[in-house]
């Protein structure tokens, strides 16, 4: 399949990699924003070359876009007009509620199918990217009804082909899910990144005490600010409340912290040893994606 | 050397393994308040055996103590009682200030090396001993006027046996800074955890939904409440401020969240991300332990 990569970062690179490898894109094209990260990705061959946006839409079997989630909103219209009738668009954004209403009643809504393959890591561009990312990771694919069963049948022959077990939810479910397992979980750590900056005006001192605890809880904060800044903008009703719940669970630590009721943190973290047995246990066995017959 | 461990747990027990392969620690016994791990302990060759205490703490010229805070500063007056009068004793608390307080007129005071060296994982007990696990990471000795030239000789070829960095710091600077970038980051990731288990009520859809991201912020949730309760009761007063200041930055991005000011919180990623330069700078390059001559 002739492939147009749109927005050539981790995200995008990464699928390039594994889709040529596998053979599944025959010809890879690339769309960037930044011209400097278009010739990266060439000089790295995660694509053949950079196209203009439109022969590399008009011409494209399957286009996946991996672009901040602003952008996705603002751009998945027209970049619907530009395909041929029967290419497949993979939106990958971190969220799915406004992105779906952008395009929910375009008259090529059915190409598209809207994605979120759950895989990352803190950095970005095209550099970041690298073979094997999406392996073993959960895809969430949502409004599933939406999209018709050549855009499924596609769209499972990539996931499948980068290793990830896909599973379907309503968009305003997901949005809900990824604010408390993923959202929630930047925000923490940004901002435990900027207490400790504050606090830490010898940042010698950081280095000396970051043990793998610290470095661990705070990888996050090193995430693109491009990028979160919009996917907490059209998260912020979900993600508002997680923030909330999450303060709420903090200030009550506090509150037995200062009244030295030692044993009623040692109560709460019992309770939060519990997600041990869910983070380790089995990956539960998935069905293979199933299309509409 | 004739080596006693007491607390035979992640840390005494990966230092049991290490010392042993170096040839540092020639006979190595145990002392260990649960009789299972004890057993456990020798099963697994961490010692070669259990001894009571009288017996293994006049006998030992290096005693190591590796157990939860609260017992250390109860205990640690008893355990020099009973050392010989050239053994050398290295504590390896969380916390420094109380343990400090504790001994500081006991006639044997100039025999024990107050330190911290900043290692673990989520894991404990015997099981979770491994070798290599203080291999780069940064060792801290406090108060290193109280120990004699002897006892920091010893602790020093301990620690550079392990391949740890050793830095130096009053007890009380020591707490204050473990409260920002160790304790903070457990508590941070403990609520974490609980706020997520709180509200996913469907347990499969934690795991779905639990991203590589996820997975590494909220790791230390799953660390042992009876090792970090007295931690936190032991530092409370550093780690309140510490926790104070950390839920009001969550405020201020909760606040801008909720007014959309989505440039703000851009503002405040972009600062946060400086955490990624002190992050991934290289390691200063340390002079060798000093010893006063």
């Amino acid at each position: 399949m002739k492939t147009t990569i749109i927005g050539l970062g981790l995200i995008g690179g990464s699928m390039a990699l594994d889709l040529r490898k596998a053979g599944v894109a025959t010809i890879l094209t690339g769309i960037d924003s930044s011209e400097t990260n278009g010739s990266k990705a060439v000089e790295l061959r995660l694509v053949d070359s950079i196209e203009d946006e439109g022969k590399a839409l008009s011409t494209a079997d399957l286009v996946i876009v991996a672009i901040p989630v602003n952008a996705s909103r603002a751009f998945l219209p027209a970049i619907l007009d530009q395909v041929k009738k029967d290419a497949v668009v993979i939106d990958t954004g971190s969220t799915k509620n406004l992105i779906c209403k952008a395009v929910e009643r375009h008259p090529k809504r059915e190409q598209l199918v809207a994605a979120h393959p759950l895989a990352g890591t803190e950095n970005s561009g095209p550099t970041a990217a690298f073979e094997g990312l999406f392996n073993g990771k959960t895809n969430i694919i949502c409004e599933q009804d939406k999209s018709s069963d050549h855009a499924l049948r596609v769209a499972k022959h990539v996931f499948n082909t980068l290793g990830m077990n896909t599973i379907f939810m309503e968009a305003d479910e997901h949005d809900k899910h990824v604010a408390y397992v993923s959202h929630l979980s930047h925000v923490s750590s940004f901002l435990l990144g900027q207490t400790v900056l504050d606090i830490e005006k010898d940042k010698k001192n950081i280095f000396d005490l970051a043990g793998s605890g610290f470095a661990s809880t705070v990888r996050l904060a090193k995430s693109s600010p491009d990028m979160w800044a919009p996917i907490f903008e059209q998260n912020s009703e979900y993600l508002s409340q997680a923030l909330a719940e999450y303060i709420m669970h903090l200030q009550k630590f506090h509150y037995h912290l200062m009244k030295r009721d030692t044993k009623e943190l040692h109560n709460i973290m019992v309770k939060a040893n519990e997600i041990r047995r869910i983070l380790d246990s089995e990956a539960p066995k998935r069905e293979p994606i199933a299309v509409k017959s």
